[in-house]
């Protein structure tokens, strides 16, 4: 099975293609764009020991060379040090407007792969291929790179839209199995943002997905690109539309900045963020109740956290603090937080008149003292 | 006086406003785009302290707060440190994605400042006052930003169109001479695209531009910025015909890295490349004799330096190793050198196919041994 996804943005456009054993079989899709030319593969040392065979015997006959540039793994490689040491090596090497860029691995890899990309230059080519759940369903689409700084996480950055995003469903079968729930908390995110019949579906096909069904995986990455791609071909640069999907993002940053980065992943703060946010719409009476016991029981189901205690259980968590991170989101404007709430499943909107009341509450009930 | 130059890059379109004691005036421009927010002027300690007071009074009362950044004196502003130094005291500060960048300065402080925006929030809105003739007619223009690494200038860097630009060439009375003449050698390139009419206005005006007549600096900037902003707004990315406005650039950059940046004004080698191109003109049989000789005159008249001796007298200038250097210019492609070349005064093209003797040859003309 193999499906694709059209990202429309104009001169920009490009094609997500899911499938598996794609990267064994993706000349197809590289030799148009890479025309022979010289390439430089981003990736991290776990992915290239595990898949880079792969790659090469795509890469070798369509490539007039192609060289190999490994970033450390985890969200420590998302820093100035290590894109100054990435483009200093690529330049020192003679990489130059010709020459393109192919990020290989998770979503840190993409950031600072596309990120690099996006500065050679000025900007030159990118291909993506990302090899996590997470970066599959979500950062690979919409052109967003970023590094963190000592103020917070993607700060820095800038856009670039791929030439063509291949995301080999087969790859996920390796991939551990919280790395498989915190990408499913995207995943949530997108099937409450899409609506009642994509959420019964996944209800249905969750113990497939994370058993590495392949034809349940390229359908429900399909389905959050598809849901990404429609948001972000209406708002490529984020003036307005692309805040929906932030749903469960205001929350879930807070929780990471609190918590301190690293302690968990941050598609399993996404998932608690997205329960958060239902909460919250029932609260303040947009959104009928019910609906978000509905999605703690699919998180639940999917082994994902569903309180802050099952989250991080070593921090103590104090809702006053968590309200004051949300103050100082960078989405957060004259001190109105933007919160993405729900009318139904479906139906998103943001809303920046939320009182603090009824965030305190919700934070209580997800366990916050 | 006062002449605005319409640069059309549809959504990104913006104005350049040209005039003497536009800062002081420049509220009617300002206001409408900052409109009350909160603004970061980077500047450099020369420069701020010269003009801040002027700047001061018409942003005081129209932003909510504004403060000072000052990055250093100098092309080693252009780095790596420079702009995460910027970056990291700005996030520090509190500019979130709603507050603007005003560059207050010459070329550097451009590029730097230029690149902060872009990558701040991944690109907030920039204002540029530009204060050296150079940055005024050319690097103002077009929205292109940079830092160089150890391998060479501008290799890393975006795109990011101001909301306006301000000229005001009242503040060009404090210049230098050599910076004059520096920001001369680019209006000399901008004669040659434009065409006879424009060089023969030139001609004549030359020495009230030299010192500082009003009239003749907006009348000789307009000139300039319109030229750029037309091939610009074809080709916004740099892709085809924005590599017109490097006529004198291929030879410019060969002289500056083989001597090594610093030695010499860009300015003042951009005139002399400018010359290199038009010799190459004639020597290729593109360009009918004599025109080479009047564009030499006038560089002469200007106090330019016409031959790589006078340029920089310490340098042994050796032409096999200019060539070299020319063929590691960021714009080679597959050893092919791009020389835009003219066919007569306002009719530049890119040639890829000249022979490695004429080139020689024509350092030689200049100097080279």
């Amino acid at each position: 099975m193999k499906k694709t996804v059209h990202v429309d943005l104009g001169s920009r456009s490009y094609e997500i293609v899911i499938a598996p054993e794609l990267i064994q079989n993706s000349r197809t899709y590289l030799e148009p764009i890479i025309e022979g030319k010289r390439v430089a593969v981003v990736s991290d040392p776990w992915v290239s020991r595990n898949y880079q065979e792969l790659l090469k015997n795509t890469l070798d006959p369509i490539t007039s060379r192609w060289d190999l540039y490994l970033i450390q793994e985890g969200e420590d490689a998302k820093s100035f040090g290590c894109l100054e040491g990435l483009l200093d090596k690529m330049l020192a090497d003679g990489i130059d407007r010709q020459c393109l860029v192919i990020a290989f691995g998770g979503g840190v890899v993409g950031d600072v792969a596309g990120f690099a990309a996006a500065l050679l230059m000025r900007g030159i080519e990118l291909i993506q291929i990302p090899t996590t759940l997470m970066s599959q369903v979500d950062s690979s689409v919409g052109g967003k790179n970023a590094i963190n700084t000592r103020q917070g996480k993607n700060l820095v950055g800038s856009f670039l839209q791929p030439k063509i995003v291949l995301n080999d469903v087969s790859i996920l079968s390796s991939l551990p199995a919280n790395e498989m729930k915190s990408g499913y908390g995207e995943i949530l995110k997108y099937g409450l943002l899409r609506g009642d019949k994509e959420f019964v579906w996944m209800e249905k096909n969750l113990s497939a997905i994370m058993n590495h069904d392949r034809d349940a995986l390229v359908e429900v990455i399909r389905m959050g690109c598809e849901t990404k791609a429609s948001i972000v071909s209406e708002d490529e640069r984020d003036k307005g539309k692309r805040a929906l999907v932030n749903l469960g993002h205001t929350f879930a940053h807070a929780f990471e900045t609190f918590a301190g980065f690293g302690r968990f992943q941050h598609g399993l703060s996404v998932g608690l963020g997205v329960i958060a946010a239902g909460l919250l719409s029932e609260k303040t009476g947009f959104c009928p109740e019910g609906i978000t016991d509905r999605v703690k029981k699919h998180a639940d189901d999917a082994g994902m956290p569903i309180s802050l205690q099952s989250l991080h259980s070593e921090t103590t968590w104090i809702k006053e603090e968590l309200y004051q991170k949300m103050m100082h989101d960078k989405k957060t404007v004259n001190g109105r937080i933007n919160f993405v709430l729900l009318e139904e499943l479906g139906k998103p909107f943001v809303c920046n008149t939320v009182c603090k009341e009824m965030v305190l509450e919700t934070l209580a009930e997800i366990g916050a003292v």
